[in-house]
């Protein structure tokens, strides 16, 4: 009863989980680390969403909800998009599932067949080939460099696309690179899409964090596209496990079959913080975040060039700075390894997010606060200097 | 892009929720509805666990935890097997999960490999077999009748298992039936898929809700065996989403790769309510509660068989009685949608379990306080003397 499925022996850890059980060695060492690997912001919850929880739960609001979620809960999301995007959306399209990651499950299970291509720019969040590959479909990964800013176009849809494609997935703004789509260039994709009677899922998890140009979304631009989305980023709710996707209506119903199926619900608990997540007063204190990262943002692409690394595009939305350190290395993973060993100061190599240059590359989070972000690069300074 | 995946046609809606949804739409109209149909007990979460996952959310535990749970929480449930059950537990071998769904998730999607066959007793929980084909391997039910006690058991392992076989999944008590396996039963079923060098899965999820004997786990009679747990029905966690599986070691990796990708984590607030669970206190709480389903259990032992229903095997677990009405009805959706229909009283059918004699069989679930039970069995009564 020793051999696993062969789907899982295909999935690999995930680097950073490495490095990270490595910073924490070196902590309980007695080291200081600093922690720019991780993909969790530095804020809690905004409090007025924790209390909202606290309430529901001190009046028994701890059984299962509907699978799709609360309806009260799903036509506050469709509210948002009137009101933040001017998208007139029915509630009944919007699907809340456990984290975005729960939302890919039902998007995996649901529309890709054994044998389907999932096409994906490279680099990427790696999630989301594997899962595709759970259900014997396939990542269809295009490698996508700064010159096309990272990210997919209509061209290289069509150009790539195979008979066995299902879908392209598309994040914007994306994990690793910050590469945000435009709305024109949303457009161009969903085109593409059509075109070849496919299928354009759109990532938009990291919405909001935006640092260029204010937050869109592909509704605006595309009916058809479907939306993932999720509270987790934006609205610092990462350990809650809440999230969204968007679909036409006519799937909605093997949708609920299968979350009924998957999940039962999405966590009571969290979906009544996700109540509170629209009122103004939430939405002041995620702009004070919103400029909190933008300060940090702008002080990584100040400083990181004059250490040797290339930021050829900047990263316009999340909270990452995606940098070529081939002028430093040829071997990332070795490289982020020697510097934490060296140093306590913990990045992510490339090879987490594809293959497409991966060992030239790493990613920078910038999830901790600034003063902390410039001990981190004087140390790398120093030890840069040092090699 | 109308056309949903393979997987997802296969898988067909619970009746369950039709009738719920035919139930709410009388409640609207303003029909009392007394509702025997769902699998959620009418408490709500001990409040001292409510309370701890309060001061964990004030105190700012609002971020991810480690992919297979806090190792404080998996320290305290191999803590408790070994207080309850004097089963001596490596807590590594314990892995979180959102839900006992995420459990079967996880080893759905570490085990089976396409083609492959997951051995199920009919009737039984019909998201087993869903599991097992969302991963394109397959539920291979066998009937499972009163005179076997609903369960497989070792000579049917062996004389059913086929080459494609993989692994046997029981459940202990079981949904629908209630029927549980003793330690013997569950030693012989132990051995017998040993002899195939297959897999035992044991479903504990009703694990504390026993009426007749002490509760007790497989890993006491077969340590290689996987349990499936949760914090749902016993702990009353139904909507915080919260389970575990027992696996043996050298899967723990295996899972932590796909939690990382399926899942991130479980429910951080669930986890923190979790670590107050074996208190004591709560214990003494969650007894009183099973005394209360014991009660209730009993009141519809004594009445149902005067109205005609058969009860061939006492339901010694969870909060269901599956009875068998081939004297009422061969139709059983039909009846169960026209006593709704009619009296307001919410029951489901046996389809929802499986295919063997599903038609003529009904669940009914203990899950309202006993004047409701005792308002519904006056109904039906009434109901049945006049068709």
């Amino acid at each position: 009863m020793s051999v696993s499925s062969q789907r899982s022996q295909e999935i690999q850890p995930f680097q950073v989980m490495a490095i990270l059980a490595q910073a924490q060695a070196l902590e309980a060492a007695g080291r200081d680390v600093i922690h720019l690997e991780v993909g969790e912001p530095d804020f809690t919850t905004p409090t007025a969403m924790t209390d909202a929880a606290i309430r529901a739960l001190k009046a028994g609001h701890t059984g299962y909800t509907p699978a799709l979620g609360l309806p009260a809960l799903r036509e506050k999301i469709a509210a948002y998009y009137g009101e933040r995007f001017a998208v007139d959306l029915n509630p009944a399209r919007v699907i809340c599932t456990p984290g975005a990651s729960g939302a890919l499950l039902l998007l995996a299970a649901a529309r890709l067949n054994p044998g389907d291509g999932l096409m994906l720019a490279d680099p990427g969040y790696p999630c989301n080939r594997h899962f595709a590959r759970v259900f014997e479909a396939h990542g269809q990964l295009i490698p996508c460099g700064p010159e096309q800013a990272y990210q997919l176009d209509g061209d290289r849809v069509r150009h790539h696309w195979q008979a066995s494609t299902k879908a392209a997935l598309v994040a914007t703004p994306a994990n690793p690179t910050g590469a945000v789509l435009s709305p024109e260039a949303l457009a161009d994709l969903a085109s593409a899409v059509r075109e070849k009677q496919g299928e354009l899922w759109v990532d938009e998890i990291y919405q909001g964090l935006n640092y260029d140009a204010p937050a869109h979304t592909v509704l605006s631009v595309a009916e058809d596209a479907v939306v993932l989305n999720s509270f987790s980023k934006f609205f610092g709710m990462t350990g809650w496990r809440l999230g969204w996707t968007i679909v036409p209506e006519s799937w909605v119903a093997t949708f609920d079959t299968l979350a009924q199926n998957l999940f039962l619900a999405p966590p009571t608990p969290a979906q009544y913080a996700a109540l509170a997540a629209f009122e103004p007063e939430i939405m002041v204190e995620l702009e004070q975040r919103r400029q909190t990262l933008h300060a940090r943002r702008d002080y990584l692409l100040s400083v990181l060039p004059e250490l040797g690394f290339k930021i050829p595009r900047v990263p316009e939305g999340a909270f990452y700075v995606y940098a070529d350190a081939s002028a430093l290395t040829q071997d990332s993973l070795s490289f982020c390894a020697q510097l934490l060993a060296d140093t306590g100061v913990a990045i992510t190599p490339g090879m987490d997010f594809g293959h497409y240059r991966a060992n030239e590359h790493v990613r920078i989070a910038f999830t901790t606060e600034l003063p902390r972000l410039e001990e981190a690069i004087s140390r790398l300074k120093a030890w840069l200097a040092a090699r």
